[in-house]
């Protein structure tokens, strides 16, 4: 049996696959998942071409002190929030000196939640080089591990999406 | 079935039980297993009073930029080596501020072996505050998975001792 979930592995494969045909490089930073996405992303035989670096910043301190995440914005909105989402996935962009990232932050339970926030909240958010950060909110169901494995798969797609994107803007731009 | 397999996480499970016991923090820096290990920790329900952040440093660049790992070390002995492996542990306590950290550096395969380096090969080191960095030094069997597998089972094992070594140490200090 393998160690991670088949259907997880094959997406990071595809998303390998798809950033190492234009030579884009990824970055990853996590809190609730925790380094799962990085895990996917690295089963994948040759993913050091393409996949640089992963933050898995856990703690609040972590957050900011590894990606620059201002703490106004965990202190004002929450570590689980669009902003933090956002910010997480700049800072990684920029600390990391890939050219895209992608950040969760969720609630995976089973404690944590409240009416404003459940447990099964999750903020993912993309960025790149030269683009503003596009953010996702989420609410899965399920226990922990649901909750985990759901938002690594969402986040995988996020990529995969991001990426096609960006390889046509660059054929765009090149003219073909 | 969960995401992760049930002996890993059970291991995690007791690691973070006993650093919690006596509020010791973790960190992780890991190139082969690509976040497996944080994974499994951060599965731990609670994990977020103890596992303070996780460095997933899978290219050369990454694992100077984000960890301090000296550029001669890895020139001179590779990614793959003691050298590199306790840099990047101690690396990871001084740049996380947690109080012990794991390091894995490996060739998971099923490219990048050699005669001196085969596949399977795998360092890992654990560092923390006022101790010289422990370094050990494994091939195991396998594919990708399985060497990846046997490395994360293998750090999780050298964390639940180091916190039983560093557990008593404070027991003795503290003269209880």
């Amino acid at each position: 049996m393998n160690t991670l979930p088949t259907d997880l592995t094959t997406l990071a494969e595809a998303v390998i696959k798809r950033a190492a045909s234009f030579g884009c490089t990824i970055a990853t930073a996590e809190s609730c998942t925790g380094g799962l996405i990085s895990s996917c992303l690295t089963s994948v035989s040759g993913a050091s071409e393409t996949f640089q670096c992963g933050f898995v910043t856990y703690s609040n301190e972590a957050k900011t002190r590894l990606l620059g995440v201002p703490v106004d914005a965990i202190t004002d909105f929450g570590a689980v929030s669009d902003i933090v989402a956002s910010a997480m996935a700049e800072g990684a962009v920029a600390h990391s000196g890939a050219d895209l990232a992608v950040s969760v932050t969720g609630i995976a339970g089973p404690g944590g939640g409240s009416p404003d926030k459940p447990v099964g909240l999750v903020y993912l958010s993309l960025a790149q080089t030269g683009e503003d950060a596009v953010i996702k909110r989420y609410v899965f169901a399920g226990n922990r591990d649901d909750v985990r494995r759901s938002a690594v798969g969402a986040a995988l797609e996020l990529i995969h999406s991001g990426l096609e994107e960006r390889r046509q803007s660059a054929e765009e731009v090149n003219g073909s």
